[in-house]
């Protein structure tokens, strides 16, 4: 078992390109970090609205499926947020992320807490429950990239 | 409640830079998905191999809670590995991954297996059975990198 371990550690020590010691080691990581989870949530949410708009056939668990990986997501990218990541990459976060952060905060939580309706709305299996999640969703959405987001990248 | 629901479609209406009809629109998104999922996949293992090697000190929470997300992203990307989405944006996938496309699942499946086994050995909280694990699966990360990833975007 101990030759089984410091093989395995080994293994490891070879995977130098991950981030380690620090949550992000550079802005640039907790700026790309961020990015990738709204690009992830963004596409399966969009999956979920596609059947609410009727674009494609409603199957209730492809919804439940779906919903259930955004709101696995919501809560990640604001971890990502901290003092000093909004320079490094271009990025579309304003200035008022930082300045007015408890607001910033407050429209996160608004919007986790309507992913979460969401994903208990698609376990429900009801297509009408899910409509109206989805667009309370998407306001929340809408919200906080009126206010947080620049239209262009900074 | 016929008012509210034409009010919700109405909001998901608004939302046109989300991916709707196609689970990809274009190539582009499908690389665009496939790497962000990489990328928070790669940086929740990250800070599970922080605890295995030591570098941070062992939270089981903290352990499981992100082996869990880790588990919850490594099906994900094989789906967006289309035709046609070896090009459209700089990307790093070999053209193995197609002209090989069932040694390319068999690699993708052997991680999923490795992250699964990561993700109860972390549910059980054994630093040990964490760190061995873990090593097995960035050896399954590093073998279907050896094989089809290439060292620079193509």
């Amino acid at each position: 078992m101990n030759r089984l371990l410091v093989a395995s550690v080994a293994t490891l020590g070879a995977l130098a390109s991950l981030p380690a010691a620090a949550q992000f080691q550079k802005p640039e990581d907790a700026i790309k970090y961020r990015q990738s989870v709204y690009t992830v949530m963004a596409n399966h949410f969009g999956r979920v609205v596609a059947m609410a708009q009727g674009k494609v056939p409603f199957d209730a668990k492809v919804a439940a499926d779906n919903a259930a990986i955004v709101a696995d997501l919501a809560k990640l990218p604001f971890t990502a947020f901290g003092e000093g990541t909004d320079k490094g990459l271009p990025q579309r976060a304003k200035p008022e992320v930082w300045k007015e952060s408890a607001k910033f905060r407050a429209a996160a939580d608004k919007m986790i807490g309507e992913v979460a309706k969401l994903d208990a709305a698609a376990k429900g299996g009801s297509l009408d429950a899910i409509k109206a999640a989805a667009g309370a969703v998407g306001q929340s959405c809408k919200a906080c990239h009126d206010d947080f987001r620049a239209e262009k990248p900074l």
